[in-house]
């Protein structure tokens, strides 16, 4: 007799790990880069979402009012968006102390030498002009993001380009780890990369980011939301909407291409826009058309969100608990490699 | 009516800390630096001792069967000496996952370029020969230490005088995280200096140690002690018996003054040393007889400490839970004052 065939909707789903830094609300682009990809991702996988407040405090730790009004904030944004409590484990980074523990364990593991090589560190510390003086939390966080990943034994990290290094080191340290004392217990995470994309700034700035103050917010009432549509960088050479306009680089296309559903809409809006045949206006009227249409359910659910923001808490407080206990599971494992298990029979 | 005085006997006790790093067996440099002191500190003052086994992971990572194996070898030394495992707290430290929170949290307040400067941490690294490729583990252990104090609110910390700079990070840190969050909730150690006597090693060096291979053990027994005895450096100058030998320097009479409760045979045998009427034979006899009438008792209650001995690591298994449990009270408020106490009232 052969062996009966496991039915693909029992096997077990695979672990996925994102999250986010409480450090202000959710826009736009948070939306399209990750937001609607939990939503979907969430069904597939066990996923797990990391409200990564005590990597936001290193760099705000003179200012955790903010910190723990954007805890809330991050709440009510995932709420809005559809990411359901109940499918997807979402967890504060301060309620799973493993994590700080497993993170010890691992620093034996990387030198300073190689954070200090680490790109995004570096860059980083030319941003914030820390260079001279880098508070020791900062430094050190890109291990306590792999010791994150470590806890929860996350099978896929979805990542930007830019972040494959995170994911190598966190293969690295995992490995380091196993063969040091020939164990098999860290698991090493795949990058789930390319799901992502990427929303400019109403500024035109590639990136949108609060700092860069162009952003779109999920929590933007519609009047704001017109407002910041009726701003968006287009042609600049453009003066009158007779002239013939660039759609490439333009905002206003960029978003329509990301908002608008109706396709026929948008490439004769772009056809026009080229010969000059269509205004700003109404190419603006219709991208606020286009994005209010998405933006106002998440808008509507995000007010809901805000009732019962306590709630929202209490279930990310139950999934830290079940993180917990789950990290320990692998904390207890790495006890017993390093032979200081004391309890173990 | 007045208040009604506290009896001196129910007022609360000053909490101290002291620790080792479980990487070898103690020796006599231990004893008379420290370990006496503390059978005397337990009943003046609420001792805890800390057995630094995450510490000493970070420079013997690979190598975890020597530090387990060290822990046992100081669980019996200390019950060797007279520490009473009742009266004095003793405690594991990867059984206290909150010391690694608290360090987290004080990791903010700290800056990687004060560390490095840091001149225990210097001199270390260039012994270690690891100033280029330094495992973050141990670059960050003296704010790891910092965290085992703050954890305890320990009001006092018995050190030798190159550890001030120790005690006064640990100042330092509490008092910049108190000052952030305008809390009292970090305790500001003093430091306990003096009490500690130097016992140089028997080839002559200033220091005992392990891998200075000059040490005589608690665990030695009778035959390794008188030949350890036997080799202690003395005069280099003296050829025969009949030359008139040096004292000062010659570590026969170091430890003579150490171990030798007859102050008057020590003073004779000095007189007569100095002017070549007694031997290098004759003093070291006596010197074997004084130590092994203080090492004797000693050996013997570590024997019968190595028969007990998962019955000390229960004992220190308890005290963990019991720092445990202190040192998350602290956790707390340290949250709370971070504003991430979300289970706070």
């Amino acid at each position: 007799m052969g062996s009966i065939p496991t039915p693909a909707t029992m096997m077990e789903k695979k672990r996925i790990l994102t999250g986010d830094r409480p450090t202000g609300k959710l826009h736009i682009g948070h939306l399209m880069g990750s937001l609607l990809n939990r939503v979907k991702l969430q069904d597939e996988y066990e996923q797990f979402v990391l409200v990564a407040n005590v990597q936001a405090l290193t760099d705000n730790f003179d200012n955790p009012g903010k910190v723990r009004e954007s805890i809330y904030e991050l709440l009510c944004d995932y709420y809005a968006v559809g990411i359901d409590f109940e499918k997807t484990t979402v967890f504060i980074q301060s309620e799973v102390k493993q994590i700080h523990e497993i993170f010890v364990y691992l620093s034996n593991f990387v030198t300073i030498q190689q954070i200090g090589h680490n790109p995004t560190i570096k860059t980083e510390l030319a941003q914030k002009g820390m260079e001279q003086s880098t508070p020791l939390g900062f430094f050190m966080y890109p291990v306590h993001q792999v010791a994150d990943i470590l806890s929860v034994n996350a099978d896929l990290v979805p990542v930007g380009k830019d972040q494959l290094p995170m994911i190598e080191s966190t293969r690295d340290l995992a490995r380091k780890f196993n063969t040091t004392y020939d164990v098999e217990v860290l698991h090493e995470p795949e990058a789930l990369v390319g799901v992502e994309k990427n929303v400019p700034g109403i500024d035109g700035n590639e990136k949108m980011g609060k700092s860069l103050n162009n952003a779109i917010y999920l929590a933007d009432d519609e009047k704001i939301l017109r407002e910041k549509v009726f701003k968006v960088y287009t042609d600049p050479n453009r003066i009158r909407a007779t002239d013939p306009g660039t759609v490439e680089g333009n905002i206003a296309f960029a978003y329509h291409d990301l908002f608008n559903s109706n396709r026929e809409e948008v490439l004769s809006l772009k056809e026009k826009y080229r010969k000059g045949t269509v205004g700003d206006v109404e190419v603006k009227e219709k991208l606020f058309i286009a994005m209010n249409s998405v933006l106002a359910p998440i808008r509507e659910k995000r007010m809901e969100a805000e009732k019962i923001k306590e709630e929202l808490m209490s279930k990310a407080l139950e999934g830290s608990k079940k993180v917990s206990n789950e990290a320990e599971k692998i904390v207890n494992k790495m006890k017993s490699a390093m032979k200081i298990n004391f309890y173990e029979k």
